[in-house]
C-alpha cells in the first residue's frame, strides 16, 4: 500500500515543472500564478500525488494519504485531499484515509459525514471525501468508533482502529500492562475483534481492521490471535526501521490478512537510489511487494 | 467557553435569512445562490457562529470550535473554520480548536503546522488556522504530543490532552486498572503533568492542559492532584448530563483553573426556554458562567 504524506517542499521535481510550465485549464482555474501559496502548492501535491499513483498504483492495492499533510494548506489542501482520492479511484485503488480520527458518538457521526458519507443542509446535499476506510484512535472506546464503522460498513468501507502504532511513544500507553491480563494494546485488540465480528465477510476477513506498527514484531503474534479476522494495516516500514521479513504472524489468514504501508520510502526512494523519482519508486515499490507476498503465500 | 458544533441542519434562522436576502460581496464572492451546497452552507455556518460568538462571547473566555462539524462541509468548510477562527480573535475570545490530533512525531509536526504555525512551500508560506490551543489524543504516547506542544508553545498558545472523556465509552480504555497503580486515564494525567512542566507560567498554570469530562466527576480529586497546574478543560455539561456544581475540585488553582465548556446546551437554549435564539444562548451562557465562578472562588 501506498502512503501519501506529501511534503510541499520535497514534491517531486516533475510536478513542479509541470506547474511552473502550467497554461491548463485546470491550473488557469485556481488562479494561474497569481494564486495564493496555498492554491498553488494544493495544485503541485495533486501532481504529485497523481504522477506517485502512476508510477506504483499497480503494485498496490491502496493508497493511504495521510490527511494531515493536506490539512496543513488549508482549504485548498482540503480539496487536494478530495482529487487524489478521485485519482486512485480511477485508478481501481482502494483509499484508506489516515486521520486517526476518534471522538464522542456525535462528532464522531460528523466525521463518518465527512469521509464516508454526506451532509444533509438546507441548500442540498454535501458529498463527503468518498473514501473507502478510515484510521480510527479507540482511546475514547467503543460508542466514539461504532457512529465510524456503521457508516463505512454502509458504504462497504471499513476501518482501521490503531492497536499497537509504529511510533517509539506507543510504549507510554499501548504497552501498559493492565491489571487484568496483557496490555492495553491487547484490550483495544479485543475491542477490535467484537466490533468486527458482524462484518466478517466470505472471505474471512471483517472491515473493522487494526493499524499494528511494523516496527513491533514481537507483539503481531499475540494480536493476531487476538483478531484473527482483521485486516492488519503495516505501517513503519522503510523510514521508521520497520522490515517486512519480521511480518510473518500478520498475514497468518493470508496473503490479504496484511498491508504493508510505505510513504516516504517509496516517493523519496530515488534520493538514495537516484535516477528518476517514478522509476526508483516503482522499483521500490516492486521490491515490497514481492516481499510482503512471499510472506503471505 | 462557547462550544461551536455547528450543525447544517440546525443553523439559527437568522443565518439561512442573511444568507438567502444576501446580495453581499462575500455572498456573491462564493457564487451567490448559484454556489454548490458546500459553499453555500459553509457560508451559513460563519454567519451562525459569527452571530453566535456576538451573543455570548462577552459570557466566555474562549470558544471551541469542533474541526469534524466543518470537516464535513469540505474544503468550504475548512475555510470557515478560518473565518470563524479570525471572528473569534475580533472578539478577544481565545480559540481551542477541538481535532482531538494524535499521530506520528512527523505527522504531529505536519498537524502542528495547519493548527499553529506556517509550512513551507515552493510558492512562499502558507499560513495554518491560527489557534490558540488545540485538543490532542495522547494513545500514541510522548513523542506524538511533543511537536505540538513545541509549535504551540512557540506561539504562546498551548494544548489540551485528553485524559478521561465525558462519553460513556471512556469507560472502555481509559478507566481501564492498570497493573501497577490506578486506571490508564492517571497514566495519562502523569503524562501530562510531565509534559506541562517546563510551560508553567506566572500564574502557576501550565500550557499543557487536559480534557476531563465533567460526566465523571469522582475521577476530578485524583486526576486534579496528579495535574495540579493543568488548565482542565471539562466537556459534557449541558447536553451530555453534567453538572457545573459537580466540579468544584477542577477549580482547586482558582478561577482560571477550569473552563467549563457547552455548546448544544447553548446554541440551542431557545429549544427550550423559548425566544430568540440569541437573547436564550446569552441567558444560559450567563448562567453557566457564574455556576462556574462561584466554584473556582
Amino acid at each position: 500500500m501506498l502512503g501519501l504524506d506529501p511534503n510541499p517542499a520535497r514534491l517531486w521535481p516533475r510536478a513542479l515543472c509541470q506547474f511552473e510550465g502550467a497554461g491548463t485549464p485546470a491550473f488557469e482555474r485556481i488562479g494561474g500564478a497569481e494564486a495564493p501559496p496555498a492554491a498553488r502548492a494544493a495544485f503541485a501535491v495533486v501532481l504529485h500525488c497523481t504522477l506517485l499513483i502512476d508510477a506504483v498504483g499497480e503494485q498496490c492495492v491502496a493508497v493511504k494519504p495521510q490527511v494531515a499533510c493536506f490539512e496543513r494548506l488549508g482549504a485548498p489542501g482540503w480539496a487536494a485531499l478530495g482529487e487524489v482520492i478521485v485519482r486512485a479511484h480511477e485508478h481501481g485503488l482502494l483509499v484508506i484515509a489516515d486521520g486517526k480520527r476518534g471522538d464522542i458518538d456525535v462528532t464522531a457521526s460528523a466525521y463518518a459525514q465527512a469521509f464516508f458519507g454526506t451532509t444533509d443542509t438546507p441548500y442540498g446535499q454535501v458529498e463527503g471525501l468518498g473514501a473507502d476506510a478510515l484510521t480510527a484512535n479507540p482511546l475514547l472506546g467503543v460508542d466514539s468508533l461504532t457512529p465510524l464503522i456503521g457508516e463505512a460498513r454502509s458504504h462497504g468501507g471499513g476501518l482501521f482502529v490503531l492497536v499497537r502504532t509504529s511510533n517509539p511513544g506507543a510504549a507510554d500507553v499501548q504497552d501498559e500492562s493492565l491489571a487484568g491480563e496483557g496490555m492495553v494494546s491487547d484490550r483495544l485488540a479485543r475491542i477490535v475483534a467484537e466490533l468486527g465480528e458482524p462484518g466478517i465477510g466470505a472471505s474471512g476477513l471483517s472491515d473493522v481492521g487494526a493499524v499494528v506498527g511494523a516496527t513491533a514484531p514481537d507483539r503481531l503474534a499475540a494480536l493476531r490471535s487476538a483478531m484473527p479476522a482483521a485486516i492488519f494495516l503495516l505501517p513503519g516500514i522503510g523510514a521508521q526501521g520497520g522490515r517486512v521479513g519480521d511480518l510473518a504472524a500478520a498475514f497468518a489468514p493470508g496473503p490479504a490478512g496484511g498491508l504493508v504501508s510505505a510513504s516516504r520510502s517509496i516517493a523519496h526512494a530515488h534520493d538514495q537510489r537516484g535516477g528518476d523519482p517514478a522509476g526508483a519508486a516503482r522499483d521500490q515499490a516492486a521490491r515490497l511487494r514481492e516481499l510482503a507476498w512471499e510472506l503471505g503465500s
